[in-house]
């Protein structure tokens, strides 16, 4: 596989061609795992039996002449509010560590179908928040990975897997994708199933999906969404939305690298503008954090209160921030947040095709957070898709990504459009060397 | 409550007039928990603190005015194969036994909605299967309580709640529910939801529930059936289908009981007539075990391969039986399946009201088996309501009783049915003395 990052999209052609079976390309990973499990930590628990016993099949298959499609023995991570069958789905929880799956969910059994192989469980931060996880950056040790999906984005920035499914209900996809240097997709709400999958606060969760390329984010989310729609014409026209950012933001490091994308691309032949959003996006951070928080409360409080100590400080933050918040507040959140999606899906301008901005507001920050999700909690809000893809390193050595932000239920589109923008840039991508 | 049994339909009224809060009928149960548990070991898990909670806010809703039902502060047993929030549902499987369920199985949210208190997990066989558990009869502690609903069964029977539910795939609900001497409902297939519920063989699973009287059946069923249906009028005619059963069944103590309380009943007008089931009964034994094998080998087989030692033997010996089955013997069973269910559905002679039998082959036989389902695995099969209730004690000084079979989604009706039946017998019901 050589030295360049481990992409589905240059795995598929030599496993259905017979030069690379799922068997040595699932050895590949483990030994991935071998090497930088034990200072990255990125799985909260490994099926090497069960991944081997799959590979083995599905190189069976490929001998007798059946193959899948391009998801055909390839490793995959999946987070650990995830269902698996008889893995655990330990939520980042204490007491939950060892409470085994007795199903897939549909998201999972949907990628076992197209022929990918389940490694293992990718460690979140407890019940999908804010606590800092055991995970650190593959980049730099002393460097969060981002959360709350950190295993996933850890586990695919090292090789040990090809791709893994991540969640995001704030920044949990983007935020890790981006610290770590990783492709990643936010899905427009309600395209990806849910089902199986631990809520913290279902209006504004999302299953999405991480690797090492924007066209492997395509094969990917092919295989998970809820019904397909297929990409329409591409115009090269982005809507800069950079200023819609908190003031200080992005930091220095982000907005040079930005800056310099902006220019390369703009040689390629695309078409940059500012944008400003609508008014009512005032409100949007603090809206989202309301909605997350009567959310996690709703589902959480009851346990909370029996068990404070299965809940480290953040997500107690949360929950608390959800039981006290008085519902007129949270009715008057509620009717933003319709109204707020419909100015939004009203405020793409004819002849653009999606906004663009930084994925986060720097390089990934040290390891007793998990990072700042103002570039991406309005998002989860909006339930627009987004991807996120690397553009430069910083000085530091860490990776800084830019965000794309497309109409509702346009993800193919959105992921056809990061696709040619990634090979326009050109940007090395890179995999932690064996 | 005094000694006789502890039923619903007694304690409803007091707690509805304040007589007896739900805390106060919650801590009776603890102390038959605290003094029958040690010996008969009916619970995979209790929930002591959250039922203390759930009994003292129900109390207070009480003194509120605010009544829901005659479900309100009912505590209630949940088979541990049926999700309920942050309690285990341990599958009777070693590795899943700390596996924690993230929310409610429906019939589960059905029952708090209604205001029942859950006390926690009864014991279950092995993925309720036929391997005996460590749950004891607490009539004879060296014969079967039966299975696999047997902590259910045993845990009402000692008062330790007013009622549980169960499941049944072949007799795994009126088998204990009959050893142990309380009232049972298997309800028409389908009409309560399954969702939340390890599944056996979803062809033949079903929930159902027990409790100390028929009345108390249709309280609960009414909870948890999926759509409503009225009873219609009773004709108090009965069709005995005793002979349905294999050479030498039932039992002689069985056959003596039966034909006692035929004679009981006819004298209060009960009309009884033997019937003949059609030719294709003969094979409904036989292929109600390939299909619940089948079912088995579909969900568990793969995970057998991998984990046999989490597999004890009769649960071993279904599995393999269904993994060898070879599809046209299965195919030949499915239609079969297809063809009986429209012919037991059209024997049913206008004019009777439902079908009669032993519930059981005899009284619990000794506790290294489940007894045997002889008298119950055909109506899984048909999918038929069936209800079962105690109406005798035999020389040995354990329960024996009948089971009705009533026509497809006419479970009210024969619920109301077995109520009549049961006033008229008179049989004294018995929950042991605290």
């Amino acid at each position: 596989m050589g030295s360049g990052p481990l992409t589905i999209t240059a795995a598929a052609p030599l496993i259905r061609s017979g030069e690379l079976t799922p068997r040595t390309l699932l050895e590949e990973c483990l030994a991935r795992i071998d090497a930088y499990e034990p200072a990255v930590q990125a799985w909260a628990s490994l099926d090497r039996d069960g991944a081997r016993q799959d590979a083995d099949r599905l190189t069976d298959e490929i001998k007798r002449g059946q193959y899948r499609g391009p998801l055909h023995g390839i490793p995959i991570g999946v987070k650990d509010i995830i269902d698996v069958f008889d893995l655990r789905t330990g939520c980042g929880s204490k007491v939950w560590a060892n409470s085994f799956a007795r199903r897939d969910a549909p998201v999972v059994e949907q990628l076992r179908q197209a022929g990918a192989v389940i490694l293992g469980k990718t460690v979140t931060t407890a019940y999908a928040s804010f606590d800092p996880p055991v995970t650190r950056n593959p980049w730099n040790r002393e460097r969060t990975p981002g959360g709350s999906s950190s295993g996933s984005a850890a586990a695919v920035a090292c090789g040990m897997c090809l791709a893994a499914l991540g969640t995001q209900t704030g920044g949990s996809i983007t935020r890790p994708a981006s610290y770590c240097g990783v492709a990643s997709l936010k899905p427009t709400h309600g395209r990806v199933s849910l089902d199986g999958v631990l809520p913290l606060s279902p209006r504004l969760d999302h299953v999405g999906v991480m690797a090492n390329s924007v066209a492997d984010l395509l094969l990917l989310f092919r295989t998970i969404r809820v019904a397909p729609a297929e990409p329409t014409g591409l115009l090269h026209r982005l809507l800069d939305l950079t200023d819609f950012a908190p003031p200080g933001l992005p930091e220095p490091s982000m907005a040079a690298a930005f800056a310099a994308c902006r220019d390369a691309t703009a040689e390629k032949g695309w078409v940059w503008r500012e944008h400003v959003l609508p008014p009512s996006f005032a409100e949007v951070r603090r809206n989202q954090y309301t909605l997350m928080a009567v959310g996690a409360a709703g589902y959480h409080g009851e346990r909370f209160r029996r068990r404070p100590d299965d809940y480290p400080p953040w997500i107690t933050k949360l929950i608390q921030h959800g039981l006290t918040c008085p519902a007129p507040e949270y009715d008057r959140v509620l009717r933003h947040h319709a109204r707020f999606r419909a100015e939004i899906d009203a405020a793409f301008p004819d002849g653009w095709d999606c906004f663009a901005t930084p994925a986060t507001a720097g390089p990934a920050p040290a390891a007793d957070t998990t990072g700042d999700p103002a570039f991406n909690s309005p998002w989860s809000y909006a339930g627009l898709p987004t991807v996120s893809l690397p553009i430069a390193w910083s000085d530091d050595r860490l990776p800084l990504s830019i965000q794309f932000v497309g109409r509702r239920g346009r993800d193919e589109q959105l992921l056809a459009l990061a696709a040619r923008f990634e090979a326009d840039l050109g940007f090395e991508h890179r995999t932690l060397p064996l």
